[in-house]
């Protein structure tokens, strides 16, 4: 048996060891779901000078003083559109279905119009210095939209996390169709990294370790061969090549995962084969280390919710455990066989997941827990 | 001005015009935020056969009865992996830190184990035709995880979406600056959509429906030109084109948003040039059919919880409008300036917004509204 360390102190390794990545510009029009590496503010007054809030004429308004319809005061046609600056000498707009120019060009004014009246202020919108995005903003469609009208064509964001996959092939003899791989690539790409290298890697100590000791990333991600059976190299490995700071987390599933760096300190996550320990490892610590080094901070990316569990759920204290739910009526949710009992099958009609903390042994049926909304893709 | 339709019955239309694309075959390594066209179902039982659910001996149970300490039974060592089927004769798993081989390659029993012990039995996970995962689920990494552990390596998903947009030049001798497409391509993107092609049109009635009638795509989104000036030209091109079936809808911003079809029939989104309406007009209307061609569901992407405004919240009486937020404290919202009052700046610092429809005048401090959250990209 291994010894565990608790998530906790995976966790804080996890966070010590991965640190956002440099920035780099990059072309607005093409950084959706990109992360800012710092806030983005105005470089002058929005609007830029005092401008019309609506198509009419532009009038000033003290030379309207005393307009009536006894007095109708003519003023010379001065047409603009919502957005234009306001001509000088002008500091109020009159809209243009209240107004129709003469012959002469002009118009007649029946009542008095305030200075300002339908004008948009210098500055009103956004002062000189205010934030358009703040710093580690994911950046959607309406940023993109805001900071190009704001004159942006380029943004400091975070370096895309490089992500060196190695699968650890199985013993001789035994049957392989990675499933593990293809589902871990999609998660380093909805987590916002990039995929550098995927690699199937004999399963002997000397072949991972030399694949180690290559890799060229910003973190390497070993799947398979985590165990401490005698097909299992995945550890020693690590601990050759570099260094094995954890090896065994009180995750279920994940109990064999491990945590360690490469002599050239990148950091190195080992993931169990077993699929569904694979996705958890990865998510609860691969995940996280790709979120921080993409400067998207550390948190699952899944909505949550506090819910009320329709029946009991039991785990094991000293174990993380990952129990799958299935919404019911109302606020309430019902426990599914769990991940470590029934693999990715668990997955299956799920919609989202609860974490049992290592120091619970679980929950009375009726309480209020806060779980995990599956949504992302 | 123009009539203005309610945003219902634009939402009607828009869900007459546009339906589900045709499924299509995918690799299903490749398919992460692709939409499941049909269910996928298991093809025989999980387990395929009994297998060991630990590395272990197997043993047939009943040869084991009776054993003691000071009975022990002698039974070949038969070493089974987690996952192996068990081999012919046996029907129990002794786990493999219970049990060592003598040099006869014999274990030795001291106690009995019964039938089934340590042993995933055939459908236990799931029965032949169980769904792994429902039509119109977006593939996530869990998702193509359980799939290639099923045997899968292609998946019908539906079609993605084939967009043109026209962007309609502003008049001559205005500076353009086009945030608008932009900010369109990655909200296609973030809904499935492809971005077929995306040109500038010139502002001529001629030149947009010259570029209608070519029209080679599920859907063509028109940006700009969508009012009743004398430079706005889009819907009268429309029109000419084929049919405006919609001009002009109570939408605040997104008033002169106009829907029809080309005379091929392929749906035309009229979208208004001024940045936020563009976004909320999209949002609602253009996003909306994108998301049915796709198979994405009409529901805006948006989670939403139900939160209490700070502040009084006014709106027009019949117009629909979009109000930005920020969150306070516990589960209160500050009501921001609008979408409709300041622009897309509204959506700087915001954290989700409220829909405001068409019926009410607003809300009073201390209500309690359904607030969509932005934390999509």
């Amino acid at each position: 048996m291994l010894d565990y360390h608790s998530v906790d102190a995976a966790t804080a390794w996890i966070d010590a060891a991965a640190r956002c990545l440099d920035r780099e510009d990059v072309a607005l029009r093409t950084a959706r779901g990109r992360v800012l590496a710092e806030a983005i503010r105005t470089t002058g007054p929005i609007p830029e000078r005092d401008r019309a809030a609506l198509d009419g004429f532009a009038v000033e308004a003290n030379a309207s003083l005393g307009a009536s319809a006894y007095n109708p005061v003519r003023l010379p046609s001065v047409v603009v559109a919502a957005g234009d600056a306001l001509p000088a000498g002008t500091d109020a707009v009159i809209p243009l279905e209240l107004a129709e120019p003469d012959s002469e060009d002009c118009i007649e004014m029946v009542e008095a119009v305030a200075a300002g009246a339908n004008v948009e202020h210098e500055g009103s919108v956004a002062t000189v210095g205010a934030v358009l995005a703040p710093a580690a903003t994911r950046l959607a469609p309406r940023h993109i939209g805001l900071l190009m009208r704001a004159g942006l064509h380029e943004v400091p964001v975070v370096g895309r996390p490089r992500v060196r996959i190695l699968a650890s092939e199985p013993p001789r003899g035994r049957a392989w169709d990675d499933s593990n791989t293809p589902m871990i690539c999609a998660a380093v790409e909805r987590d916002g990294g990039v995929v550098a290298e995927c690699v199937a890697v004999e399963r002997e100590q000397i072949a991972i370790r030399a694949a180690l000791v290559e890799a060229e990333a910003d973190i390497v991600l070993v799947i398979g061969g985590t165990g401490r059976g005698t097909d299992d190299h995945s550890a020693a490995a690590l601990a050759e090549a570099g260094e094995l700071s954890i090896h065994g987390v009180a995750l279920s599933p994940g109990e064999t995962t491990g945590l360690g760096c490469t002599g050239s300190g990148v950091p190195v996550l080992l993931l169990p084969g077993a699929p569904a320990a694979c996705l958890w490892s990865y998510e609860l610590f691969a995940g996280r280390a790709i979120r921080r080094l993409g400067g998207l901070g550390a948190d699952l990316r899944y909505q949550m919710r506090e819910m009320v569990t329709e029946r009991k759920i039991v785990s094991s204290l000293g174990m993380t455990e990952i129990c799958a739910i299935r919404f019911g009526t109302g606020d309430t949710f019902e426990p599914l066989p769990s991940f470590a009992e029934i693999g990715l099958m668990a997955a299956a009609g799920a919609d989202g997941f609860v974490i049992v903390p290592q120091g619970s042994e679980g929950y009375p049926q009726g309480a209020r827990i806060a779980v995990y909304l599956y949504d992302e893709c």
